[in-house]
């Protein structure tokens, strides 16, 4: 008898556990997992079995189950994250996961207090339409259709961020299930704006990746939707020319800005070649591109008119040209980049961020390491420049197939310039997993890694919960 | 020999050792401590002796030495705390204050990323100073002038947390001295907006009081100024019609709405007795009272001309009477119901929240439950209604002396019906200090505390940081 087959033994009688604890919750290998262990990019692993909680009490015997046995138990919500934190590594331990999609009951808005309760498996869509009879809206934009505690998990922040600050500036409360020794479910979860009782408890929840807890309910600070919004979008001569706009429409725009999008020209030329004719651009040559968007009363159009005159007059002949485009269009040109860059070829996604000033020439500097990392690829950048975020996406045009290493070493050029020579981030807004663990252990201050891995060591001190892939 | 001889040769000899290690950077007893032990509200108790560190190595060495000899060490900024967390306690253990009032070097603005680096030491108000000429704010608005290393202990918030959040939403990065058994600088001083590599460490210390670490430098999210700002003041017939008025301005204002406070009668009375002859409400009895700001473009006092009609229409006759009013006036009105307080009698502060559509129920009970405990009793409250939050203030006029159990009867009941029956807080924006850490006890559920507890354990396991009677 050997070792794996005494392991395979303790597996199976494992699992036989947790269909008797679990059973009407549990998917096993023979129910069709690949919805729950393919991710949105990359390649996913094999799960042992799926777990589908209906209230806390079977999270609780999940993480329970999880603990007796030392299985890695892998909390998914919508499985869109882009850094494969929500499906099974393809080489690695084996895993449960955990799938928040039937934990979708008991959705409370208060449209007076203007805050919402929702379950961590309901989609952001779906409470998107449970708010709008009330006016209301939770103003995290994202392409994707995330769960709420999958954005919890990861932190998104989105094309609004600017104006309505990522998902933990909008979080009040969070009711979580720890993997401690008690298995504590940690109930947050308070509506209130002002609560200044001690320490932020909730907010260690945001970001962690679902390492430290199973988000089950979070309560969120909603806003009321704007009535009109005005849209334009702005050609410029280039990336220095776009950090002096976004200086003037953040002074003359003020309180109505409500986003302020940089589309690089390979970026703009990908979104039109799948737009089917409708040009938002009019016909004008693809060059570096501002979608400037403004939001508030009927006069919001006049606003943006004001915005547009400014920068005219503060370009100074230099060849601004600007147009005001309905919302829908110059969002739709916004929209289409990933699928435009996807049919080109090779997507390598690079969600980067640096302080402002440093935009202009830190494109300028990861387009040249790219191209001289390979003569094929092209930069297709574009981003929430007013937050100092960039998409740097990485393009081989078919035929182009780039090896596995050229890959890693654009990234590794890219992720290196911003954060070593400008202090930025290797992931603005889409969180740790797998595929840039390795840069969290290159770039994290000691202290700041002994921090993470204490908190991990109290609410998870046997490493259960999250990606086994975690770099804390 | 007693143990008390024992103990004061010893504290005689750590002292000794406190000048040998930071001797310059050294207050002791002799040297009128008193603005270092003197809090803002209530007594102090006296302190061996006050550090005033100048850099982050005497912060370090400060921390070293209190862990040596396990003396409490409290983080101080400008005392201008309400809860007592930053002064000695009168009766406890001995402690020595740690005042940043020396580490004030270093401000970095940088006006095109809309952010600064600061050190914990810089005061509001010279923060403020420096970010004029850049056409910037930190956007807390507070009647105070505190430390923004302070702000970030006690996580403030102020009257425009409505449009720009708390400190916590505003605090891009930290950097701290933390109390492990390697007395780390934890250094998180990023400046970015997006950067979601993991959970959030700098926030670990936001709403700490200090018990986490002692804040060193903090990067902050910046505003631009308003342009234009506008005012109006609009008297209600009670707490009903305010809530019914704050929907129809947040839904009328949109984007624009900046602050929106509501006064009780006794609240506007008091203001008024102290602002000699000049009557904002021009006039009018007092009544609850609205102020209502909104900032933007010059069409500003247009936008605030729609509301007020709007809210006219919605009153459908009910009498709401609303008149523009500057900006300075109004927010004169506002800023002078502490002091109109103070010349009427004793007051005690209580700053609480509850869900919005509960304010006007819960200010009817917390009335009733203080007329009950006292008849000389009155409350004049005030507060960030759009936030939740009230200062419930209980006002004894003079000659009335309430007993300190009387006022401590008063303070439980309004904090019992605000929590049990509201799921309100007790400390909506003041944080947590020896004035009400019972409560926290009393309220925090215990997988909550546990929490708090751990985090404690990490950074402070010694627990020398912070006052002796912060609950966890």
């Amino acid at each position: 008898v050997t070792d794996d087959a005494d392991s395979g033994t303790a597996m199976a009688a494992a699992l036989a556990e947790l269909v008797r604890d679990l059973g009407d919750a549990l998917l096993g290998a023979d129910d069709g997992l690949d919805r729950f262990t393919e991710p949105a990019r990359g390649r996913g692993g094999p799960a042992l079995a799926v777990v589908r909680p209906r209230d806390v009490a079977e999270v609780r015997r999940a993480v329970q189950w999880a603990r007796r046995h030392r299985v890695h138990l892998l909390p998914q919500g919508a499985v869109s994250g882009l850094v494969g934190a929500s499906t099974p590594p393809v080489d690695g331990p084996p895993v449960v996961v955990l799938s928040t999609e039937q934990l979708v009951d008991g959705l409370v808005v208060d449209p007076v207090d203007r805050t919402a309760v929702v379950p961590a498996g309901l989609r952001l869509s779906a409470l998107e339409c449970a708010l709008a009879p009330h006016g209301l809206t939770f103003p995290i934009d994202l392409g994707a259709d995330p769960t709420i505690g999958g954005m919890v998990a990861t932190n998104t922040g989105g094309a609004r961020m600017l104006r309505h600050g990522d998902v933990r500036r909008r979080v009040l409360g969070v009711q979580a299930v720890v993997a401690d020794d008690a298995v504590s479910v940690v109930d947050d979860l308070s509506t209130l704006r002002k609560d200044n009782t001690g320490p932020d408890v909730s907010g260690l929840f945001v970001g962690s990746a679902g390492s430290l807890g199973i988000v089950t309910r979070v309560a969120l600070d909603l806003e009321r939707r704007p009535a009109h919004s005005a849209t334009a979008l702005v050609s410029l001569s280039g990336d220095e020319a776009a950090l002096d706009a976004l200086l003037v429409v953040e002074r003359v725009a003020g309180e109505r800005l409500s986003a302020l999008e940089v589309l690089s020209a390979p970026a703009v030329d990908a979104a039109r070649s799948v737009l089917d004719g409708i040009d938002p651009l009019g016909g004008r040559p693809a060059s570096t591109t501002m979608l400037v968007e403004l939001v508030g009363s009927a006069d919001v159009d006049d606003a943006l008119l004001g915005v547009l005159a400014a920068l005219d007059e503060g370009a100074r002949g230099s060849g601004v040209e600007a147009a005001v485009v309905p919302p829908a269009r110059a969002w739709a040109l916004r929209h289409a980049i990933t699928e435009g860059l996807r049919r080109r070829g090779t997507v390598l996604g690079l969600d980067v961020s640096v302080p402002r000033p440093a935009l202009p020439t830190f494109l300028a500097e990861a387009r040249a390491a790219v191209a001289a990392t390979d003569g094929s690829a092209e930069v297709a950048d574009f981003g929430h420049w007013a937050d100092g975020g960039v998409h740097c996406n990485v393009v081989w045009p078919d035929p182009h197939q780039p090896d596995p290493e050229v890959v890693t070493s654009c990234r590794d050029a890219v992720f290196a310039i911003a954060v070593e020579r400008y202090r930025g981030s290797w992931s603005a807004e889409h969180g740790v997993g797998p595929h840039n663990a390795d840069w969290w252990r290159r770039t994290t201050p000691p202290e700041v890694a002994a921090a993470v891995r204490g908190l991990r060591s109290l609410f998870d001190p046997l490493r259960v919960l999250g990606h086994p892939d975690l770099p804390w």
